[in-house]
């Protein structure tokens, strides 16, 4: 089948093997997924991940041992627990050990013909959420996560900083929670974006750092310098949400932290019941969407996401 | 009178001006001052503080414009807000932006004979609680906050990295919550002390990271590298409390943040009036005391608290 192996440097397969189902799990074909800033570090080696690539996906199950899911249209978890140990058990698998991810770690992606997960990954997708907003099942689930760590009860002012895929849902996500939300970019655009999200909206360059003070900030910047940036912003006793993952390591002074008591609290995946939800309620990230390619072009897909300062590039499934 | 001076180099003076009462402020006459690892990085030129130093300190009420305080044995609260603002009104001032901080920012501290502090920052010593651990009320609060950084309820492992004065007695703290507590650091003999203070503990050398992982570890050895480890033992969802403020840059891999979704919790100063009471109820961190000295030796105090592996050094009011 046609699959994008994130090969040195990645390449469209024509021949690669269709994936084969063991127990519990169902295969699916992809109908439409979705090209993120992680497939872009796990091309320049992150994790060391040599599999097909694609982890935000919305597919069609064909094969499954389970009679109800056959034919029906589904966003997938892309973490894969053991299915037996407590932190499964009790949380999804987001952090068991054995764990796969789909597209990152010892599971081959979305971005072929079909892909295979465990059954309990599965989400169905209501009729009224279209392809192109459930595609975004898995970063706006990752986006609602920040909610998670905010402390009960919050609703004051939250700066965001990041005005790329990610950061645009987050202000979405705090929108809808009621915050008041600014946004940090670099780029006009994405800020209008954003604006038309609800946030206010701000160059980092215009940026006063103490007129701005939050008591949340969320830094998602997908660069290594955003800490140091959030940590300047967030008041006393307040809250960062921590998005970004940079590979290696990164020089900053973590004294704020201690000095003005700060909670730096790491988010990764979130819940896709929730996000699911929140699509069929509504919630349309799909205007941040600025290409589809078909999938015998999914390498030329990689490329346009690949350049500075492009939003969401969709990967269309075989018809 | 006598004053340890934080000038380059530190250095006792025989004739600084007795310190002046504003409104609302009452002089003390130090009986007992505690060395602190601060006042050695505040030696280092940390925050460029010139003045007196000291901040650990159980004195007596020799001027005050309230009756009632005249005479009482006290201890201090080292933030002195401007009692005016939200964060005053509402948090004691710890984070008030234009509070002093005794001995460390903009007031005298108390290796002297008098100082002079806000009388809402004081806190009366019961008589049942001797000089040797009321001088302990405010590093042992710093340590009982810890308690106040951790998800309510929790009742699990702790780890605690650095066997200094603040280690053990976070240690302390940890254990009269009830955790079961595994003290990390670098001396026999220290770990010794944390073993009577009930924990188990363990040479960082002998650490199995993967083994020790707890869903809770309060960084306190007082070094940039403690954060690496601390990140390395911390159990996914877990929390590190930070205690240590290292001046300057630190170079550090914080994907374990995100990836491990760790909450970072900033923890600096305490409630000196819960910090009495631990006292008043019998905790005696006493043992920490290594040596005494007179405030006419007070820089042969520090010299001694800067070698390497000494506990608690204090010195004694004048007669």
């Amino acid at each position: 089948m046609l699959a994008l192996l994130n090969d040195d440097p990645p390449r469209l397969v024509r021949d690669y093997p269709r994936p084969q189902r063991g127990a519990g799990e169902a295969r699916l074909r992809m109908r439409l997924a979705g090209v993120c800033d992680t497939d872009l570090q796990l091309m320049r080696g992150y994790l060391g991940y040599r599999g097909v690539l694609g982890h935000e996906v919305v597919a069609d199950v064909i094969e499954s041992d389970e009679p109800g899911w056959l034919g029906r249209r589904v966003v997938a978890d892309i973490n894969a627990g053991c299915g037996r140990c407590a932190e499964c058990e009790r949380h999804h698998g987001h952090h068991c050990s054995t764990r796969t991810v789909l597209g990152i770690v010892g599971r081959d992606g979305a971005l072929a013909e079909e892909l295979v997960v465990p059954e309990r990954c599965l989400v169905a997708v209501p009729d009224s959420v279209p392809d192109e907003r459930a595609v975004f099942a898995e970063p706006l689930a990752a986006a609602l996560h920040v909610l998670d760590a905010i402390p009960a009860g919050f609703a004051g002012r939250a700066v965001v900083l990041g005005d790329g895929k990610l950061g645009l849902l987050i202000v979405f996500a705090l929108a809808a929670r009621g915050s008041s939300v600014t946004l940090v970019g670099h780029h006009p655009d994405k800020l209008a974006l954003g604006r038309r999200f609800g946030a206010r909206c701000l160059l980092e360059s215009e940026l006063d750092r103490a007129a701005e003070q939050a008591p949340l900030v969320v830094e998602a910047t997908g660069s290594a310098g955003g800490l140091a940036l959030a940590l300047a912003l967030t008041a006393p006793r307040g809250t960062v949400v921590l998005k970004t993952t940079v590979a290696g390591r990164l020089e900053v002074d973590l004294a704020p932290i201690v000095v003005n008591e700060l909670r730096v609290v790491g988010s990764r995946c979130g819940d896709l019941t929730s996000a699911v939800n929140a699509l069929g309620a509504g919630l349309d990230p799909s205007p941040l969407v600025v290409a589809r390619y078909p999938l015998s072009r999914a390498d030329q897909a990689l490329a346009h996401a690949s350049q500075k300062g492009v939003l969401k590039v969709v990967v269309e499934g075989a018809p």
